[in-house]
């Protein structure tokens, strides 16, 4: 397939294609960028002028130098610009401004109803856009993308959540739409266990082509980094694991209507319903969190098993895309190692030895950073894309 | 991440950028091409007299004229050079002859066991592609690129056969270079499944982004197409779904080592084991086939279940990569639509609704074709790519 989408290549676009070379933060004197892209060192000079004028890049620091003027170097000016990134969950928003490396400026998280639905949401988005704004002392015409995870499937090409359980008055929404009435810059949308991939695989995994993330909280799913992207599948929800069935859930009824489900038998409630079918006083995931850290056995035992129940799927995805990083977040991930080993006993024991010899299976490393950061992302990668820099410089 | 690969474009490369849009196969005029890049015409004109002298693109039949003399229109030529492609089993060896395009001009099947050894199996493949070459009036100095499907984990990068079960005197050879002393051209080697996945999808379903093809036969395994591209995963056995653990095969032994393997249950061998136990003489997926189609109740009894087995696999793989196609092929495919039935059973009573509402369940249509065009299309995709490309003229 030749990728139209770069036929700009063939255009005038030249300090665009510059521009992509500098993204990576790294600053470059023009006598490398020559060396890098073969061109005259004039054409050099022009497009990094092109590219100062607009803001996008910065002269920094001062190169080595063995005496006289150092020559200049340049690079991503990462305050050019902000993302606004929104992490939205079932019953809270967080919302940050990044810079353009996806470095946090600011953030603010606050009680809020998926189910009041996307005008009283995401209005409430922008309010708490633009007290953020006023906090760091940037406009809303600093703003140059708009990142949005939500908790359910969404399609991303149009932003639109598709029949999504949760979110009542959501469902085919264009997200994108009801955002830009506020702020008339592109947004992303995409379910919030895709941005915590993203945003996991930002924090800690930068070099990893193929990492899975699952998150274990109300309920379970996961994200799928393959080839180095995020895979959404063919109707945007890829990696969506919580209703796979496992043996040990047979007849086990749950809340899509079907059976046996591991979001039945190993998401944060399903284990405290087991708890208190033993007697214990739990109603939710972080109940049994707080009981597995004051070392309650019967809820050590329990989040081991939902361990094992997810391992049981994970083994399967193990075989099939062949990750080398499982990374596992969510609420009920905060056990600790426990939920882990009952993963890691089930993959190592069902799984080819070539498919566990170079795979860690580990607790989320970013944390509840990973949502915030991976709407960063998802905001920065289009704002910073070669069709995006293209309309900037006239191209 | 920026695309170094692509730095070409910065370059003097334009003749290879305008080859990438002539590489799709529809002739275009110079004014076209001027249209779609943005280019001068005599910057056009300029770069199609030097991919016409490389024998890239030639002259294909008129445009249609209003009158006076028509313009030339230019395409790839799909017979400038040829790529051998081969498709080696535990016991035969295909070997073929394609042009640019992928259409198979001549191929020939022989026995030849791979345990044979490196050598001497691919110094059979040399010999049968030197009688495929005399037959079709072509020389060694035309082929372009070798690509090599083998029965077993490939690295792909390297070309390296890494531990396989079936190819003893293998594991660890550089078959690039064993192919290289004869033919010093690109040698790209990979799974067969995985270049059954590449045949498949470009014979049958070249618009599908995400397409699982599943091979049933004495082994099981599958090749993962996400997002238009093969997936290979982070050691390069993605799709090795043969030793996924299932309910039914609790404590039944697997070649593997291991025990309850979908292989265990579900392969020819595994299905003819179950008709034994039954009374019936047969002892290979190709007689259980046979008894299949002469209409015997137990032996399409147990290749319906034995696609139930399959489905409660591929159940979970809808779930992870979310595909809309899943192409079933391998020779206990040949049952028909017994095997298919039970895997669609299965899938649809365990999906969610979204995942199954637009994915189709088939058998493979490129049948016996799809390694062979698989493994063509994998050199085809190598010589043709931009970097190959800039090589040949010279950027």
């Amino acid at each position: 397939m030749v990728d139209i989408s770069r036929g700009s290549a063939l255009g005038p676009s030249g300090a665009s294609e510059l521009f992509q070379l500098l993204r990576d933060g790294r600053p470059r004197t023009r006598a490398e960028l020559a060396a890098l892209t073969g061109l005259a060192r004039s054409t050099v000079a022009l497009r990094v002028d092109t590219l100062m004028q607009l803001g996008l890049i910065a002269p920094v620091g001062d190169a080595l130098s063995t005496g006289g003027r150092p020559p200049s170097q340049f690079a991503l000016n990462a305050s050019a610009r902000v993302v606004l990134a929104a992490d939205l969950g079932a019953s809270h928003a967080t919302v940050g401004l990044s810079d353009l490396t996806g470095t946090l400026l600011a953030s603010r998280t606050e009680r809020l109803a998926i189910a009041e639905g996307p005008d009283a949401v995401l209005g409430r988005v922008i309010g708490l856009a633009d007290e953020l704004l006023a906090a760091v002392d940037r406009s809303r015409s600093d703003i140059i993308a708009v990142g949005v995870g939500l908790p359910g499937p969404v399609e991303h090409a149009t932003g639109r959540p598709t029949n999504p359980p949760i979110m009542p008055g959501w469902d085919g929404v264009d997200v994108p739409a009801v955002v830009q009435r506020h702020l008339h810059v592109p947004v992303l949308v995409d379910n919030d266990v895709n941005i915590m991939a993203l945003g996991e695989r930002e924090f800690a995994w930068p070099d990893t082509e193929h990492l899975l993330f699952v998150k274990v909280a109300t309920g379970i799913g996961s994200g799928v980094i393959s080839g180095g992207l995020l895979q959404r599948g063919a109707r945007g929800i890829a990696g969506d694991i919580g209703h796979v069935q496992i043996a040990r859930g047979e007849g086990i009824p749950c809340q899509c209507g079907n059976r046996g489900c591991l979001e039945a038998m190993a998401s944060g409630p399903a284990i405290a319903r087991a708890l208190r079918a033993a007697g214990l006083q739990v109603s939710t995931g972080q109940e049994v969190v707080d009981l597995v850290r004051r070392g309650n056995i019967e809820a050590i035992q329990a989040v081991r098993q939902a361990g094992r129940d997810l391992g049981e799927v994970l083994a399967t995805c193990v075989s099939l895309i062949n990750p080398s990083v499982i990374a596992i977040g969510g609420s009920v991930s905060q056990a600790g190692e426990h939920l882990i080993a009952g993963v890691r006993e089930v993959v190592y024991t069902r799984s080819m030895p070539l498919a566990t010899e170079h795979l860690s299976i580990v607790q989320s490393r970013a944390g509840d950073k990973a949502a915030l950061l991976g709407a960063s992302v998802l905001a920065i990668h289009h704002a910073l894309s070669p069709a995006s820099i293209d309309s900037l410089v006239g191209a």
